[in-house]
């Protein structure tokens, strides 16, 4: 039997606006011992995401929201302690949804095993994860780019972003990414490939997104909602794809949500706005990632990952996400 | 040779909110003969249609601005003076873009024959006709209802709106129509056999809905936009299709466009929100007609045509589109 001692943010008030210091509650306690079916892990590295503070507010949405007094829900990775589940033992990696906390004892059936001699622990929370897999069922399933046409992503500097726009130019497409910083920018153009990449800091996006796309927008992937998707709204063809990911320019808003004051430029272009949630093709991941990790060995695809040290640091590192710091996916080290 | 006195509305400026008299020239003279190819049409109907407000403003749209100076663009039937036309002779019923004017002068190929002994001439501006086509290939194509399912429409008392929703019901939906008043609400309840009808004039839109949709909203096919969007999107299924199709409430903003503050409902019900635009279905108008006229004679499928009569009208009449005050398809007789 393991005895540790486990660490947890628990979350103690549903937010408004940015998620601050008190919202959460740091509780130290002797992790549980699994039960019949379950396993004890060691976390390793929690995977940060903007969707995160969707799932701290109250009300329907496309997953329950986290209940006040629970642990916080994150996607992670982890060794597995202790096992009293067939076909896991001690020692063997896994993948699922931990929690932020040190410790988790969960149900093995929730859990993948996952091999870090064929790749780090952190990408199988970036390309190999649910970050890989949301940028890969969501640009070719939802947004249906074929070759030729012209692709832009926002939040492009971000985990989904930047698998996005490297799918993209795998498929032949023309992909302009929207970031932000000439750092970022400088990446996307010079590490990833993209065919150009606008700073939406530097000045006016519409006009630097019609310079950069010149044939139009056939399919934009949206992970930022406001004022760029309006830009592109702007810019779409004829029978464009928008592909609703996120929207993080507006999920730590006190005031409603902006909706896309150019939406009717859909009706007069036949477009489509289409959201989509990673959940729906849990059946199919494994092909995807199997056709993910060729893509890396074929050095055709990049993750990156901006990789924070220390369990405690999580209420401050989450908000790099919102402020837009984070470069690549952010993921947070446990130990 | 025929001589006769044409009278013309041509746009005269581009309005800045509701069209205005000065916004029109009234003109009267000869009108043109016609040259080879080109018949002379004695203008009986014409069709009256929020879509007109967008031609009238500059800009790129899914059809060219009317000019200032033109003739105002509207679609219309009547009958032909004189042909020098093949396949047209004199006394033909046509329909086509026939322009506000009371003879139209124009090339016969953009013309269609009608008979008149098989519908009244003003059905061929509704149900027959561009009305018509937009409601059966926006919800069937766009909106792709399924039975059993529960499908809104707005403007429902509209020339649009009541033939979606008549067609959902023919496909086995619950069908629940959104419009203006009392009145509008009984006939959509009491001649068109929709499932129940929301007067949006009564109280609280999204309250009503719920009630109305107690298992949400598969289709919503929008002819306003606007709250009444906003309150769909709160209450659409997994999966459901949105047919952006018009947006009357907002066609005379002279603030920008109220976009969908809800619609990121899209992302966590993994819907879409589609447009259309009738054109890009004239292969199979004539499949859609005959299909439609076969419900009209069947009883399953009725029109309700509100004709005003004199050309003169035109400035005036057009304005019941954006106050609501039509009640079914707004036609208006030239004589």
């Amino acid at each position: 039997m393991t005895q540790v001692e486990n660490r947890q943010f628990r979350l103690a008030a549903r937010p408004v606006g940015l998620p601050k210091a008190s919202d959460w509650n740091y509780v130290k306690e002797p992790a549980r011992q699994p039960e019949d079916g379950e396993v004890l892990v060691a976390v390793e590295y929690l995977s940060l995401d903007p969707a995160m503070r969707g799932w701290m507010n109250e009300g329907k949405s496309y997953i329950a929201p986290v209940k006040l007094g629970d642990v916080m829900r994150a996607g992670g990775v982890g060794k597995v302690l202790e096992s009293k589940a067939a076909g896991f033992t001690a020692g063997d990696f896994v993948s699922g949804s931990l929690g932020v906390q040190a410790y988790a004892t969960c149900k093995a059936r929730d859990l993948i095993k996952i091999d870090p001699r064929l790749a780090p622990l952190p990408v199988y929370l970036n390309v190999l994860g649910m970050t890989g897999m949301t940028a890969y069922f969501g640009l070719l399933e939802v947004g249906e780019p074929k070759e030729g046409e012209t692709v832009v992503v926002s939040g492009a500097a971000g985990a989904v972003g930047a698998t996005v726009g490297q799918i993209a130019k795998i498929k032949g497409c023309r992909v302009v990414g929207i970031a932000g910083g000439a750092e970022k920018c400088a990446f996307l153009n010079n590490e990833l490939g993209f065919d150009a990449a606008i700073d939406y800091k530097a000045g006016d996006i519409r006009k630097a997104l019609k310079e950069a796309c010149p044939n139009g927008i056939d399919v934009y992937f949206d992970n930022v909602g406001g004022e760029i998707l309006d830009a592109c709204l702007a810019l779409i063809n004829l029978r464009a794809r928008i592909v609703i990911c996120g929207a993080i320019s507006q999920y730590n808003n006190t005031t409603p949500i902006k909706g896309p004051s150019n939406y009717l430029s859909l009706l007069v272009n036949r477009a489509r706005m289409q959201g989509m949630v990673v959940f729906d093709y849990a059946d199919r991941y494994g092909l995807a990632a199997r056709e993910m990790a060729g893509w890396m060995a074929a050095g055709k695809l990049k993750g990156k990952e901006d990789i924070v040290e220390g369990l405690e640091s999580f209420p401050e590192t989450l908000l790099k996400l919102f402020s837009g710091e984070n470069f690549g996916k952010l993921v947070l080290k446990v130990t």
